[in-house]
Formats: structure tokens, C-alpha cells, sequence
């Protein structure tokens, strides 16, 4: 990496940049593009029913961090794209990840995401189910218009696809104790990491869809930043406050759901913890006592820093990726995100 | 209609033909076709992941009557197309129609249908959710082989927005035991008509999707069985008995669901059975009770004989949409379909 002051800085220089150092100045960076999604996001989700509008507005603006649509506008950056059409795929991608959050809360009987109500609270499954169909509905009207030659529409069907598989596999396999870490990051590779591999290609494919090399590296880079962000989200669910997480603690403990600190941990307790472990994770324990085990587990066995450190990996492995890509801001940025996914509190 | 010896009958003319009554000779009139499209539908969502691969194929074997496949099919041939891409298409509004069934029993806690346990009586609510987005990425799969000035993804991308919107506003409109006849009609006619209008304005473009008045003719008799189909799909949850109907009847007012008959008996019976009629929809009020009271009541009020009436209505409305079309078979078929759509009992 060369020093900041030899960079080319391309257009979307910003006097901040030298001191970027957070997720912040990444977003300020690309403010632009970041209101441009939104503007997209909000058109292209719009329904002239005034309670499908008020209910799909509500998951739309919901928020979050939009990770997704920034990959797709860096990873274009990166490649020499500055069009437009990289909005629209964020606009897409987001969706389909807003779709899958709708769903997945209906399935954990999620009551807050990100500090506000739920569909499901609000107006019921019914509806929440019925949200997500309908945001998938306008990701498929969304690449109608697109041309025939367009690679997008292939890559997205491929990774609905995965992260179904994914999901099915992980709510099929949610009473195994047994499953090892390799199946698990397999799980994961495809719940979290497609989507989020996939905005790197798409954002890749727009500038020279036919250099391979370029879009094979930022793929890789997503797959390996995809699977720190699910490791760190796992590891987030017993250590941050629900404040800050916008939603409950412990959640997937307490649906006894098997995450990455638990399967680590039941590779390095003994027997007695081991036993103790699985009984914990029935849903029948009394919570507080649930807790306080695995609190102390992982506090004896180093369990937040052992996963932190593994998150780490993958964010390093996903910046190795970007070796052979111009050295630009908004691959300084790339590189920035990967640790940010691990260093995050939220 | 001119005499049967002076059709012409194409080149799928069977014996049966002259004889053809019931929707079991339609469905022996393009046997091959339909063999074809159960071929497509297995290959098009197989999983190389044996559960997600034995729980999709739990509810795409799980048939019905493919009706919608059926309506592609003839409507295809009516208008002189006896291509492959018919069952391609069959297949995917076929996909779109099961992962509406499997979302609408999950939001419905069906425990069967069709005879079958549904999903989530079999591996819980979880993978009955992701196997209705798993089919719809399937979709998406089939569609994106597509030519790029196909019309059927910007139909479908529209008809499964439709769906959504229907479902969402019969889902927030559940509580209004006010709904009017027409907003009840409205909704069906998005929730179900849509589809299988698609169905047949799919099948309808294949053979020359510039010939606007066929297209046109085709989505109105599709609209028109559509809705026939709901009213009639609403009766049979009151008058059929489980075994033949494959679900528990009663269903829709066990749940409260204001559905076309009850709509027309509020309308027709006095204030204190009205009053009474709302009273029986509270999920609280005594089940045999309710039924009781409400099988009283429409018989009272020939209601079943009202909507049946209603149903025969739409049902000629689709039959005289064809009029223009050429005399073939598949025309006297899609005019016997539209009948059956109305007299079946299940």
C-alpha cells in the first residue's frame, strides 16, 4: 500500500479522507450515492395501497447501516465506475436484505430490529410474511428493466437461492448440538456471506464485466467479510447491550439457536460444561440461569476474544483480496470496512 | 359455437374428445403436456442439499390440480402455439402459486393440505417460510435464461406484487367486518385472479404477442375464472367435507376470515343476526357454535345457491371473452374449464 499522499483520489475526494478511520467517514465519503439509494429504495418499494406503503416504508427506512449498497458503490469505485446504475443494484440488494430481516423476524418472533417495532408487533405475522413476498416482488420488477446481457439478474437468482438454502439448512440443523464449525461456516457462507459477496461483484461487474480478475477478487474479499460480519454478529448477541444492538440480548440463546461462541465453546469446555451447555440451550431453562452460565463460560474460556480473532482472520484474508486493485480511496475504504466489521459495537 | 364435427382439432385431438366433460378429459387432452411441465417443475427445484431438496419437493409433488399450468397450456394452443416454452412458463407460474400456498398456511396455521401435512406441521413454521422464498428464487432462476424482449418477467413481476398487495390488504382489512362486496372483490381479484390471468396472457404471447386482441381476450377470461374460482373456493370452506376438500373446512371461520358468503349474508339478514354473524367471527365464540349458527343462516338465506350464482356469473363472462377466438378444442376446453371452475367439489 502506498502512502495517502501518492493516492489518486479519483472524484469523490472528500478533506476527510486522511483522517478516515471509522465507519462514519467511509459513509461520508459516499454520501452521495448513500441519498441516491435511498431515493431509489423508497420509489421502487412505493405501492399505491396506503397500508402496504405505510407497512413496507416502515422495514424500508428502518435502516441500518445500508453495508450492502456501500459495497456495491466502493466496489465499483474501486474498479472505475461512477455511473448511476450502481444505485439501482444497491437499491436491489438492500431490498432482498431488508426481505430476508422481514422474514427472519417473523421466524425468531423478533419483537425490536434496530430499536423499533417489528412488522409482525405492529400488524402481525400476516403482514410481515406478506412484506417480504412483496419487497421480493419488487426486486423482480427492478431487473425487468434491465439488459438482456446483464449479469445481474443470474447472480441474484443464485443468491436468493444460496441464502434459502442457507437458512433452511441452519433452521433444520437448529437442534443439532453436534455440528461442527466447518458446517457452520458453510451455513453462513451462504445465510450472510452470498448477499454481501455478491454486492462486491455486481459493484465489480458494472466498470468491465469481462475482467475477471478484478471481480473475483472483490467476490472474495465479500465471502470473507461476509463470514466476520456473521461471526461478529453472533459474538454481538451475548456481549452488547440492547441499547446498542437494537434489539434483545441473548436472543439467540434464548431460542437455543446454535451460533459461533457456542460452537466454539462446546470444542474447548469439559464434559460437565459440555453437558451443562446443551442443557442450556433447551428452551425450557430458566433464562437467568441460562445467562449466567454462559457468561461465565466464556469468560473462562476466552470465547469473545477466540471469535473476535477468527472475525479478524477472515477481515484480514478479505483485505489480502484487494492486493492487485488500484490504490484508490475507495479501496483504502474496502480495506477500512473489514475491520470495521469486526471492530463494530452494533 | 359451431357443431363439434366441424371444429378443427388441432394436433392434439383425441378420441375422448367428443365426450369431454369434466376437467379429467382436459386433463387427458394435454397429458403429454402436462407430464412435460411436472418434468420441469422437479428439475427446476432441485437442491443439491437433501433436506432443502426433500422439503421443496414435499409441496411441489404435493399437486393440485395445476390449473394454472393447464390455463397456460390451452391458452397457448388456442392461440396456435405448440411450443416447449408453454410448460417453462407452466412450471413458473405454477412455482409463484405453490409459495403463495405455502406462506398463506403458514400465516393460516393450516396443519394439512391437499390431503397432506403441510410444512410446518412437518418441520415447523421456520422452513415452511424459507421454502416459499426458496421457490420464489427459483423463479427468478427459470426467468433469468429468458430473451431479453420476453414479456413474462415484467407480467410476473407485476402479478406477484399484485398478489402481495391483495394478500397485505386482506390481511389489515381481516378485522373490518364492513368490507363492501366490491372492495371483497377488488382483493380477490389481486390475491387470486391475477395469477391466473397471468396464466393465461403467458401462455397467450407465445404464439404472437403483437395479436393484442387475443392476449387481451385471454386475460379477461383469466380474470373472470380467477374470481369465479375464489367465490367458489370460499363456498366449498363451508359446504365440503374435509376428506374431499384436503384441509380442514371451516377453516376461513375458524379464523375469523371474512370471505365472499359471509360478506353476502351480512348483507341479506336482518340486525340481530348480523350482529350475531359478527359475534360468531371472534375467534373467542364457542367453534360449533359459530358453525352452527352460520350453516342456519345461509341456509336461511340460500346463500351458498346466491354465491354459486355469482360464480356461474364471472364464469360466462369468461366464457364470452373467448368469442372471437378460432373454434378449436382448446377453446371448447377452456369454455368447460371455466364451468368446472364453478361446479367442482373440491
Amino acid at each position: 500500500m502506498c502512502p495517502f499522499w501518492q493516492l489518486d483520489t479519483g472524484n469523490f475526494f472528500t478533506d476527510n479522507y486522511y483522517i478516515m478511520s471509522s465507519f462514519d467517514q467511509i459513509v461520508e465519503l459516499i454520501a452521495d450515492d448513500l441519498s441516491a439509494i435511498e431515493v431509489k429504495l423508497t420509489e421502487h418499494t412505493a405501492s399505491e395501497y396506503s397500508f402496504v406503503d405505510m407497512a413496507v416504508q416502515h422495514v424500508v427506512e428502518g435502516g441500518g447501516k445500508r453495508l450492502r449498497p456501500i459495497l456495491v458503490v466502493l466496489s465499483a469505485k474501486v474498479c472505475g465506475y461512477e455511473g448511476n446504475d450502481a444505485h439501482t443494484l444497491a437499491a436491489v440488494v438492500e431490498l432482498i436484505h431488508v426481505a430476508s430481516l422481514v422474514h427472519d423476524d417473523v421466524l425468531d418472533e423478533a419483537a425490536i430490529r434496530r430499536g423499533r417495532e417489528t412488522l409482525q408487533t405492529k400488524w402481525g405475522n400476516k403482514v410481515a410474511v406478506l412484506v417480504g413476498d412483496y419487497l421480493h416482488a419488487r426486486v423482480l420488477s427492478m431487473l425487468v428493466s434491465r439488459r438482456a446481457d446483464d449479469p445481474a439478474m443470474a447472480i441474484l437468482a443464485d443468491t436468493t437461492q444460496a441464502m434459502c438454502e442457507g437458512e433452511v439448512i441452519h433452521a433444520y440443523k437448529s437442534g443439532d448440538f453436534d455440528i461442527s464449525e466447518a458446517e457452520y461456516l458453510k451455513i453462513i457462507s451462504f445465510k450472510t456471506g452470498k448477499l454481501i459477496a455478491a454486492s462486491c461483484t455486481l459493484g465489480a461487474h458494472l466498470r468491465n464485466p469481462t475482467d475477471t480478475q478484478q471481480v473475483e477478487a472483490l467476490t472474495i474479499y465479500g465471502q470473507h467479510i461476509g463470514t466476520a460480519f456473521q461471526i461478529v454478529d453472533d459474538v454481538l448477541d451475548f456481549t452488547e447491550d440492547a441499547d446498542k444492538l437494537g434489539k434483545n440480548t441473548f436472543g439467540d440463546l434464548r431460542e437455543g439457536k446454535l451460533t459461533f461462541p457456542i460452537i466454539y465453546a462446546r470444542t474447548v469446555c469439559d464434559d460437565d460444561e459440555k453437558q451443562m451447555l446443551e442443557k442450556v440451550l433447551n428452551p425450557n431453562t430458566d433464562e437467568a440461569e441460562a445467562i449466567a452460565f454462559v457468561e461465565a463460560l466464556f469468560q473462562r474460556y476466552g470465547v469473545e476474544t477466540h471469535c473476535l480473532k477468527v472475525a479478524q482472520d477472515y477481515a484480514d484474508r478479505a483485505k489480502a483480496a484487494l492486493t492487485d486493485l488500484p490504490e484508490t480511496p475507495a479501496r483504502v475504504a474496502l480495506e477500512q470496512l473489514a475491520d470495521y466489521v469486526v471492530s463494530r459495537e452494533s
